[in-house]
């Protein structure tokens, strides 16, 4: 469709979030939009809910139900369960009652539709002796009333998620399952439904394929597919992949809706699309944004936005470890700004206040949070011990005015000596009733990192709706390489899903791509990270990170094998390392001996 | 059966725990059971696995095979899931060489087999393109050969559990259910599949009931159902009810052998049993013990030990809150002994140490760390800051002293002066960016119960296999009046599923029913509580929970209802609690309006 389209509809994104239109200004754009739509367009509502709002969920889908009443489009789209929020976990087994509301916001949404189909997930109940309590259900509304109801069939409940806890599976019910859309048939899929293709697949998680069953017994001239579906590093591709090979397997165009944001430890990145009969990509929305999206399946060219840099990786690369993380850090950077920036958001809270070591962790955490909470409202503090080099000081300082974020330095060499003084009585009375006192000890370097947590939680009581920042990396909480009560703690940690050698390649990333270039001082990057909690005895200097555990590049490697590969120690044993391999390459051993050391 | 024969089993209990007969006793012992074991006698191996160990549980069940061989019994059987542990949780996802492994041990066991048969559940792959990876399955062995296999139907995923996450649900399969033992012939249940009948339950989660399926397609002698199954307050009623149901209604014995031990979380109680055609029950083993129960569904009378008081509640009491926990104390001191005891001993932990202030939490705390680990193993500091009465000091010693545990006494006033002033600083340096400081602020509180954190979790770290308790209870947990990293912080907290009316009755339960009586100083026990952090500006003294928050009473009747009936604050505005309806009775307005102030 006419690119003005989405110049103009990029109006209505602006208007939905901050009513920024009057009803004149409203019924003059309805016009000129109404002239660019080819009957039987619909709206894709690529929205952001917050789980358990029900009510505040029904009020935002008010608002693009009324853009869509006033285009005259054939539908419009809302993704699975948005009404109570997908997820919602075991919440809706402890309150009821959020069903029961939602039931309620269903009923009065349907008041307010017209010849507008509206497509909306929502969670209904089983009201039959047997089964589990709810259905994870789509209603469709029209004329002020619902219309229909269509029941999930496939409940997925791995990994990240546990539909099946809550949810009674149905029967695929094929004639349920067709909508009037226009002049058009479609078949509504919801989410998982359209994730179990017999062909596609090596192994099925289900023995039934919805898909397969709707388009067999009904032939429906295109499926709409209500979904929330997660992100995930090289997903993205099996997506694509998955979903154009239905639709050209069934020769039958596919609508897919899907959830943009983050909540409940999930993020969803929108981008929902169309393809057409023959499998060929015909629109995709933005990429974590919400999104008043019109698309037409008549169409033979439509808008497609582009993916966040990297998506493009084919599902067989997933299988080979790599260290070039560069296709997924642009998806890396929006997920996890956009998790805290949500996550801070739907929970009431607005500052962040943490430790600034000018390390990397602690540098790329505060980066991610300037640019989710907005500077002003991240607090660093240095908080340097006696161990602490000047350098790392001057790093953290460099790095707080490059961001614009507040910054103080609070030395805690005092709270040290006083902790310090107390272990050593305190370990002197327990030495003597238990004799199992460990002789080199990690202890003391412990107080420091819990000295800091101590007063960063100070702040975090302190100040109103702020969180403290727990800033360990993947790597290092992989092998406990991290404090309890120290930097492990906190009310949220950006990072505990980015390991050390992807977190190097994100730093380099920023400095590169965002909008101030360079923010991250050089030499925080070009140092070896270590947690300067301890002397190396050898060395004399600060321990670094890989002289207690080993180089990141093979520590790395091993966790992507235990968690792409589900591997033993004993598998490992025997299979070569991207580090080895390297180390071979460069057919130097001392050089490699040198680094093992 | 004769009352001698257990007496002479408890040796074999001893045995499999300590190797303490020679061959020639056991030869011995053998003669004389045998004489008192009318045939078709099978043994019930209620048992304590490691999740995980698969090796481990493996060698401990071949002991108990080879009791069951020497005494040549018609059968011996195993809980479900036992060669990994039940639960699993997402390890077999995570690491699916656990289950290659208990495939590999299955088959060594079944080689050790001879005429008696082994029914012993374990993890089963599922080779089909089809379905989940695994299926929740019990082996029967004998003769040297996995003879058949059975496959668990209904997967429960609510609450604590998640099979369904892992198992393919396999079809009833009634005739493969069946195993001829002696000369008759049991149809076997795998736990779940024995908690759906139609008549029993008003809802049912599930369409299928294998009970009646087995039944009546099958018609068997008996029924062996292979359990895991949790203990829960006032369950054990319910679980005596429908077993007892289901064979009457079918005329059906049902033997019910059951899983003792704690881990993941979940506590297993034992109590395996066997109730007659006509619902009576004719055994039933020991409670949070292991043993070698022998039973014979054709004799009349059979052994009854006793269950933990209390433990006779009816299902429709469920339905009503009552401040009376007298009937759940037993059950509840047992289970979270077991639990300590087990999670330390399974994760390799061996002491603990814990701050005791002389308030009910810690008190209780540590009389139950002192039964799991013994006194020796258990360290209690008292970390008095300026607020801490004099009283507070004495009884934490006192009951120290009555504990035999090991104590020590190390103030906090220096802690908390140097971070006090650190704050101060902190705080006005932050104070000049952020214009959103409290005024009234917990904040200074909070430095006390974190600097108690980072002491104990020194000990933890200097100490080998030493794990810190966080001693919060259910009550405050629900309120959030605790603080993080402070008392909410440990390796295990044992009183997490405690509310504090419990916490009363249970030190008052201790005190009159262990071996020590009045261990806890009366004092400790008659003081309202408060955590002494901070002085109520009203009474000069230290501020009470109860002050800050409401009375207890009334506070756990709230949880109750939240729990239980899934209430919300509007449902609960419009109904009377109990502790309205005390004040009522007691006809006083005056002294409620104080209560409540």
């Amino acid at each position: 469709m006419d690119e003005k389209l989405y110049y103009l509809t990029d109006k209505i994104d602006n208007d939905i979030k901050n009513d920024s239109l009057t009803e004149e200004e409203k019924n003059a754009l309805c016009e000129e939009i109404k002239k660019l739509l080819p009957s039987g367009s619909i709206a894709l509502a690529q929205i952001n809910p917050v789980s358990g709002d029900v009510r505040g969920n029904a009020l935002k889908a008010l608002k693009w139900i009324d853009w869509a009443n006033r285009l005259e489009l054939a539908a419009v789209a809302f993704p699975e369960m948005y009404l109570v929020g997908y997820p919602i976990g075991d919440f809706i087994d402890r309150f009821p009652v959020i069903v029961e509301e939602n039931i309620e916001w269903l009923k009065a949404l349907a008041l307010k539709t017209a010849e507008t189909k509206v497509l909306i997930g929502f969670v209904e109940f089983n009201e039959s002796k047997k089964g589990k309590k709810y259905y994870n259900s789509v209603a469709v509304l029209s004329n002020g009333r619902i219309e229909k109801i269509i029941r999930k069939t496939l409940l997925p409940n791995y990994a990240e998620f546990n539909d099946y806890r809550h949810f009674e599976p149905s029967a695929v019910d094929s004639s349920n399952r067709i909508v009037e859309i226009g002049s058009k048939r479609a078949g509504i899929i919801v989410c998982e439904d359209g994730w179990n293709d017999f062909d596609f697949f090596e192994k099925n998680l289900y023995s039934v394929d919805p898909v397969e069953t709707v388009v067999n017994e009904e032939h429906p001239d295109y499926l709409i597919n209500c979904s929330s579906s997660i992100t995930r590093a090289k997903k993205e591709q099996l997506k694509h992949n998955m979903l154009s090979f239905a639709a050209k397997k069934y020769s039958t165009p596919i609508v897919y809706v899907n959830q943009v944001g983050s909540g409940e430890c999930m993020s969803f990145e929108g981008a929902s699309r169309v393809y057409d009969k023959n499998g060929n990509l015909l629109y995709m929305a933005k990429s974590y944004e919400e999104q008043f999206f019109i698309v037409n399946i008549s169409e033979k060219t439509g808008k497609v936005y582009p993916l966040p840099k990297g998506l493009e990786k084919t599902l067989t690369e997933q299988k080979a470890f790599s260290l070039d993380h560069e296709p997924d850090l642009e998806r890396t950077y929006l997920t996890i700004v956009q998790s805290i920036r949500d996550y801070f958001k739907k929970t009431g809270f607005k500052r962040a206040v943490l430790g600034l070591s000018g390390g990397l962790d602690s540098t790329v955490s505060a980066v991610l949070l300037a640019d989710a909470l907005g500077a002003e409202n991240v607090f660093g503090l240095s908080m340097p011990s006696k161990i602490t080099s000047a350098e790392s000081k001057n790093d953290a300082k460099e790095l707080a005015q490059n961001l614009g974020i507040n910054f103080s330095e609070i030395p805690i060499k005092d709270m040290f000596d006083v902790t310090r003084e107390k272990f050593d009585f305190t370990f002197g009375e327990i030495e003597k009733k238990w004799n199992c006192r460990y002789k080199e000890s990690f202890t003391n370097d412990n107080i420091q990192a819990r000295s800091r947590a101590l007063i960063l939680w100070g702040v975090a009581n302190e100040f109103q709706a702020c969180l403290p920042i727990a800033t360990s990396d993947k790597s290092e909480l992989y092998m406990g390489y991290a404090t309890i009560n120290g930097d492990m703690s906190g009310g949220f940690a950006p990072l505990a899903d980015v390991s050390k050698t992807k977190l190097f390649a994100l730093a380099r990333w920023l400095n590169k791509n965002r909008h101030q270039k360079n923010a991250i001082p050089e030499s925080i990057i070009a140092k070896r990270p270590g947690a300067e909690l301890a002397i190396n005895p050898k060395t004399g200097k600060p321990l670094l990170a890989e002289e207690a555990l080993m180089p990141y590049e093979f520590l790395d490697e091993v966790i992507w094998r235990v968690e792409n590969l589900q591997q033993t120690i004993s598998d490992m044993m025997t299979e070569e390392f991207l580090y080895e391999k390297h180390m071979k390459e460069q057919n130097d051993p001392v050089s490699r001996e040198q680094k093992f050391e």
